[in-house]
């Protein structure tokens, strides 16, 4: 009686701040608003390209668009955003995938979204990492 | 203009499942199933010792309680209660820590739980690490 499994093909982006925990440990009002700061430039360029953010925890976000090229213009725009403010103390990591997901709810797991997660691990910070699979969709298009 | 910082000393529970990623990536049905069901023990353990779940993020789960003993009781019970399942393929490491946090919305952020994650980083799977700071209040009640 497994539950029933809800897949869908998405383009998910994986943001993560580097240093965070070091930074709040540091100086936890300033990180604080620091990541209230970036979240905030995410959540109004997420919606401006039509994405969506499926989950948020700590410095991490998971976040998804029905189009890669979307995905990649978004990050592009907040990458730049982020580093033109003076104070913005946290750089990000993003990872943009292009993979099988499974909803819950509101929120999306499954390889797909490790992926995703994983190259963004793998990016500079500032940078944005993007799947093989992901660019040959975003220069097809 | 910084936005109010809220806080308060609680008790934070963090779990995290060993090789979550590659058990995804080897078999998502499977790791999905066994991710629902692990949930499952926690949320109905955590409510029982009157804890609450702030936030989860794929494996990843974090909770606060009023109490230490009832956070170290929850965590023992979950344990045991997962390695009781013959079918359970995912084994957690559990944190916990009693430190100050922000509250933001229904999440917690800030110093102190990220020590309880850290705390959770550095547990065995299917062991619990509790920092010194929480015994002492444990030990002491």
């Amino acid at each position: 009686m497994a539950p029933e499994i809800q897949r869908k093909l998405t383009t998910i982006l994986a943001a993560d701040a580097e240093g965070y925990s070091r930074a709040m440990a540091t100086d936890e009002p300033g990180t604080i608003a620091d990541l209230r700061a970036s979240r905030s430039v995410f959540s109004r360029l997420i919606e401006r390209h039509a994405g969506r953010i499926a989950n948020t925890a700590g410095d991490g976000l998971i976040s998804e668009f029905s189009s890669v090229v979307e995905a990649v213009q978004c990050a592009v725009e907040v990458q730049s955003e982020l580093q033109g403010r003076s104070d913005a103390a946290l750089r990000f990591r993003i990872g943009i995938h292009l993979g099988d997901v499974i909803v819950d709810g509101a929120d999306l797991l499954g390889d797909g979204v490790n992926l995703a997660a994983r190259l963004q691990t793998m990016a500079k910070p500032g940078g944005i990492l993007i799947s093989a699979r992901s660019m040959i969709r975003c220069t097809a298009s």
